[in-house]
């Protein structure tokens, strides 16, 4: 997958994002799992499971979506974010990004 | 939805919750909604797509969840806990079960 | 202090909440304990502290905030919310106002 | 202040940050207000004021607190971060403090 990525023409225009190999499975695993989540609250909703139950796990995939935003944050500082500051190239603009992506899972 | 409910034979050892029918189908909408998010962030790990936009979606998708949080306290506290109060039934272990739910969601 | 709460000529126009007497002096002691962690994070800006433990204190006292809300939406619940299903007065406005509260702190 | 910190001999064994000038005295200016908001919270407290105006104000402290959270952020990124990228030195280590503070933060 990474080796591809060195040698692929980009698309012109299209802005890609870099997410490690390994990292790439395991946050598959768990959007796979997040899906599956989502599909059993909307069972819960349907069988009119007890409310409070339904929220303990609609908490619990509010936790498992933010354990997947953390992933991907690490890795975008890792490279992206990197790069561009040994390269010396969009650095400032990256930063900014970085911190306004934050704050929107902080809602401040 | 409503009038069977109000018929139905509760099965012995099941307890129910209470989503008003008008609710109900809000809520799944939204869920199924919520859902496409989720199998779009996949769709967007998968192409690579550039990480700052990831991020984005899923902040998006948390916030679809916690709106789906809060429809939920809004019925288990007008339906539940009000007839609690009102049949002065459990109503202390149906105060203590909300605020815990809230602080799982606040994770205090 | 309860019992002076009971007998007390409110002033007209004044909303009271009401706060168990034994978590106000609960809420009082975490209250203080929060201000001086703030002045604590403001003498680690002064003398230039490392980010990143200036962080985790603040993301401390953010905590032990949401700590006091959970204890004042409990109280709240527990008397106000209560007393207003009992008396069958307000109830709707009161459970509107409560869910409302819980949004403000979840920020959806 | 950055010309004196540049010429300060560090005390051995103890870790500076960087605090951009202008954004130490937007960052005090913040915290007072903070402080003033917690002693206000107190108050409001004392004089058993309706625990939902008291949960808006904690609310709006918790914001506040999160704001300077992302300041500070945004400058230890500009400023640590980078430079420890820059020369190459502890970069892994600072982006793995990076992350691990933004996960304290969410909580994950």
């Amino acid at each position: 997958m990474d080796a591809t990525r060195e040698n692929e023409q980009a698309v012109p225009g299209t802005v890609h994002g870099y997410i490690k190999a390994k990292d790439k499975e395991n946050l598959q695993n768990r959007l796979r799992r997040i899906e599956g989540q989502v599909r059993g609250v909307q069972r819960m909703v349907d069988e009119e499971a007890y409310c409070i139950d339904v929220l303990t796990q609609i908490a619990s995939v509010v936790a498992a979506l933010e354990k997947v935003g953390t992933i991907l944050l690490r890795d975008h500082v890792e490279h992206c974010v990197r790069e561009s500051i040994e390269k010396g190239e969009d650095a400032d603009e990256k930063i900014e990004e970085l911190t306004a992506a934050v704050e929107r899972f902080l809602r401040v």
